[in-house]
């Protein structure tokens, strides 16, 4: 089978040869040729640039052959046509400049068209259709992360600003999450029209929130996406972290796969969600600046407790981390390569 | 009934007259009189000093008539007198003068006799006896959030030097680990004997692991904490955050009530750990800065979700904020109190 077909088998729970494995953020700063990229342009650049976008795609391709690729681009691209301009300040992730605080400033976030604001992903993703032989994942932010992330200014611990928006004013909360909403759908859409064979929703700090709150609060509009998403006929895929008290919730809201991170065991987690959707996961990311040995053990114990269950597709339980060794990317993705189903 | 009877009754899960509620953190920086004290002394200072601990431990039982109280003290005491110094940068968290690099580090830390480093805390205990009317709680740190702070030198997000230490050097972590376990037995086992009625070992940081290496790495450690504590005759609480899919493991390391944060339904949690144990929580330490009507609604969620089974301690999951209005908490209190349990 090719990786196109793996993949998609796995998110659809159709048989394979194989577990398939991509990593979320396999194009990134662990990788040399990636860093040679980034000595001679910003994050947003590549993003912005065609060219650059694939070259940065197919990096972790050409090297471990993954069984799918992701775009290269970031979860707050539509924050700029929508009217919240931000920036990466160096080794700290986004800053955005005047964080959202009222009424008013929800009220006057632009409307937002894709094909006019997304030109240069929607043309990278027109290039690597061309290019890949394994299908590619075009992706964008839940609506509660990407809440946060206008609301907190940047990255958060106890996303304290967030939930006083959230409960103090719950009418502001839910037209900028309809907002935000719309805005991931349309332009998820306009990246399954362009060539994206399945689509992740981020939703990366969800698990911050009680379920109680998740319900009223948040799932109504997650919803609302995987909804649209359903008549594009493609996968789609429900990410978050930290949400292993959510995760009933999460598959309510939607996804043909739930993403797993390492904080439950993947069969408990699958259990939870129902075995009847596909599940991405499990392992820590952590585990790959582990000692062969360790490593290998935490590879097939994921891989064990997905037993022979159709749909599991391998990655770790969120982005792999710069300092990660490339021969241990290799012995990661060999193991999985050797474990056939039976 | 006394709030005695009914803090303890609850733990024992036997039937009281309605839920008991404590709040962690409760005496701290929200407390108008407690930020008076500390414009005269710093934190250490104040865990140091017999007289200004207990005062500060009343605070909160004077304002709110809560159920039982908590020593004020810090989770890192064991740390000067084991041979780590460490400060508290203002408003950031602990700062360990010299992190725990190595296995030679490990080996050199010194034994601790409890009467003798700790002599500061008993004599608190002591006179706190005579003063409160409600149980007091006694706690430590578990064996992996200490190491943690010994090993990142501070807070940390993802635990990356800890996790290396724990797969790297497995030999010098069980080491470290079997060390802090035995500190934190027989410190706690001297406030029993100064009196404590209850102790809360804290594993506030254990969330951030996936259950197989807690399987491994942590649970033998925290169990011997646990096992020690049963022979003494008083209730253990068991706490983490992020725990949502260790709760199992928790429980099986021991304690007679599990902590619940909030990113978890009370209801499906206590499942999980099973009825036949005690469980503390669950309300999100935000719902405190909500509007009246979202926290009121929140606090009876919590309640419900307790329903009439036996042994529920209401708490937050995680501490007291700084910024919580006080009459916020007189809200919560006020509620939880009027919930008679049929």
């Amino acid at each position: 089978l090719t990786g196109s077909d793996r993949f998609l088998k796995a998110c659809r729970r159709e048989a394979a040869d194989r577990t398939p494995i991509w990593l979320m953020r396999q194009a990134g700063r662990y990788l040399p040729e990636y860093r040679e990229v980034r000595k001679k342009h910003g994050l947003l650049d590549i993003v912005k640039n065609p060219e650059l976008a694939v070259e940065v795609t197919l990096q972790p391709i050409r090297r471990f052959g993954f069984d799918a690729a992701i775009l290269f681009s970031d979860l707050l691209i539509p924050f700029e046509p929508l009217g919240i301009p931000f920036s990466f300040a160096r080794g700290e992730g986004p800053r955005i400049e005047s964080p959202l605080r009222s009424r008013g400033d929800v009220e006057r976030l632009r409307r937002v068209e894709p094909l006019e604001s997304f030109a240069f992903t929607l043309e990278a993703i027109r290039l690597l259709r061309r290019e890949l032989e394994v299908p590619l994942i075009g992706f964008a932010g839940a609506p509660f992360t990407l809440a946060s992330y206008a609301i907190e200014g940047g990255p958060s611990k106890s996303f304290e600003k967030t939930k006083a928006v959230m409960y103090q004013e719950p009418e502001t909360w839910h037209l900028l999450l309809s907002k935000l909403a719309k805005v991931t759908s349309d332009y998820l859409a306009a990246q399954v029209e362009a060539g994206a064979a399945a689509v992740q929703v981020f939703d990366s700090w969800v698990g911050a929130l009680a379920p109680s709150d998740y319900r009223t609060m948040v799932l109504p509009h997650s919803r609302s996406i995987f909804e649209s998403l359903s008549k594009l006929g493609v996968p789609a895929i429900h990410f978050g972290t930290g949400t292993a008290g959510l995760l009933r919730e999460m598959r309510a809201a939607g996804g043909d796969v739930i993403g797993l991170d390492w904080r439950i065991d993947l069969d408990r987690g699958w259990e939870l969600i129902g075995t009847d959707v596909a599940v991405q996961g499990n392992l820590d990311p952590l585990a790959l600046l582990a000692p062969r040995e360790v490593l290998l053990d935490r590879v097939d114990d994921v891989l064990r407790r997905a037993g022979e269950k159709l749909g599991h597709i391998f990655n770790l339980g969120h982005g792999i981390l710069p300092e990660t060794p490339i021969e241990n990317v290799h012995l990661l993705v060999e193991r999985v390569r050797q474990h056939r189903r039976s």
